[in-house]
C-alpha cells in the first residue's frame, strides 16, 4: 500500500487534442505508462460533449495499473487538467516510474501554471503469514 | 476543476468479498456511487492472484465518473486498501455527495484504523467565453 501519489492541477494548457480527445488522451496516457515501465492492466476514457455548443468537450480516464492507478481530467473550456498518479510499491520502490509518467504527461499537456503535491501513502505494515 | 479530493488508507480491514472479489468490489462500488447521487460513465475492475498460492488475491479498479473518479485498491495480505474520490463542482458543490460515498464504502470495508485526508483541489478559474 505504500507509495507515491502525485496530486496535480494544471493550468494555462494550450488547446488541442490532448484536452479536447478521449481517444488521444487514452493513446497519450497508454504510451506514457508503458514507457514509465508501469503494467496496464485496463482503462475507460470518456469524451464529453460541449458544453456550449461551441467549445470542444473534454475529456476524462482511469488506467488501472498493477501498480495503482492514474487517473486524467480535462477542462478546455478553463485549459486546465487534473491529474493523479498513484504507485504503490508491492516489488519494489515504482516512484522514479511515477515521475517519470508524470514527466511525459506534464511534457504532452504543456501546462504554463501547475499546483502539486506529493502525497507519501500508506504505512509500512507487514505483510501477513498465511494462517 | 475545484473540487473535494477524499485520499484515505484503510487497515485492519476484515477479510471478506470485497477485498478479496473484483465482482463484489465492482457491485460495492456501482452502487455506492449510485445511491450517492454520483453519475458512472464507465469502470474498470482486475482481479490479483493470490501472491504466495495460499491467501486470496487482492482487487483493484477505477470508476470514471461525470464529476470525475473513485479509485480503489485493495491488499488482504495486509488487511488493507486504498480508497481516492475526487469530485469536481461543475454544476454544483459534490461534497456531500462525495462524502456519501466515502461513508458507504467506509461502512462495508469496516477498517479498525483509516489515515485520510481531504484536498481541495483547483482554483477557481472562470469558464472562457467562447471565441
Amino acid at each position: 500500500m505504500q507509495g507515491l501519489h502525485i496530486i496535480a492541477d494544471l493550468y494555462h494548457c494550450p488547446q488541442g487534442d490532448y484536452l479536447h480527445s478521449a481517444n488521444a488522451l487514452r493513446a497519450l496516457c497508454l504510451g506514457a505508462c508503458a514507457a514509465a515501465g508501469l503494467s496496464v492492466l485496463g482503462e475507460h476514457f470518456y469524451q464529453f460533449d460541449s458544453f456550449d455548443h461551441i467549445q470542444p468537450g473534454g475529456a476524462t480516464g482511469a488506467v488501472v495499473l498493477a501498480e495503482s492507478h492514474l487517473a486524467i481530467h480535462t477542462w478546455p473550456e478553463r485549459d486546465g487538467a487534473t491529474l493523479d498518479i498513484y504507485v504503490c510499491n508491492v516489488t519494489g520502490d515504482n516512484s522514479t516510474r511515477a515521475e517519470h509518467l508524470y514527466a511525459s504527461l506534464i511534457a504532452a499537456l504543456k501546462p504554463a501554471d501547475v499546483l502539486a503535491k506529493r502525497v507519501w501513502r500508506g504505512k509500512d505494515l507487514p505483510i501477513k503469514a498465511a494462517a
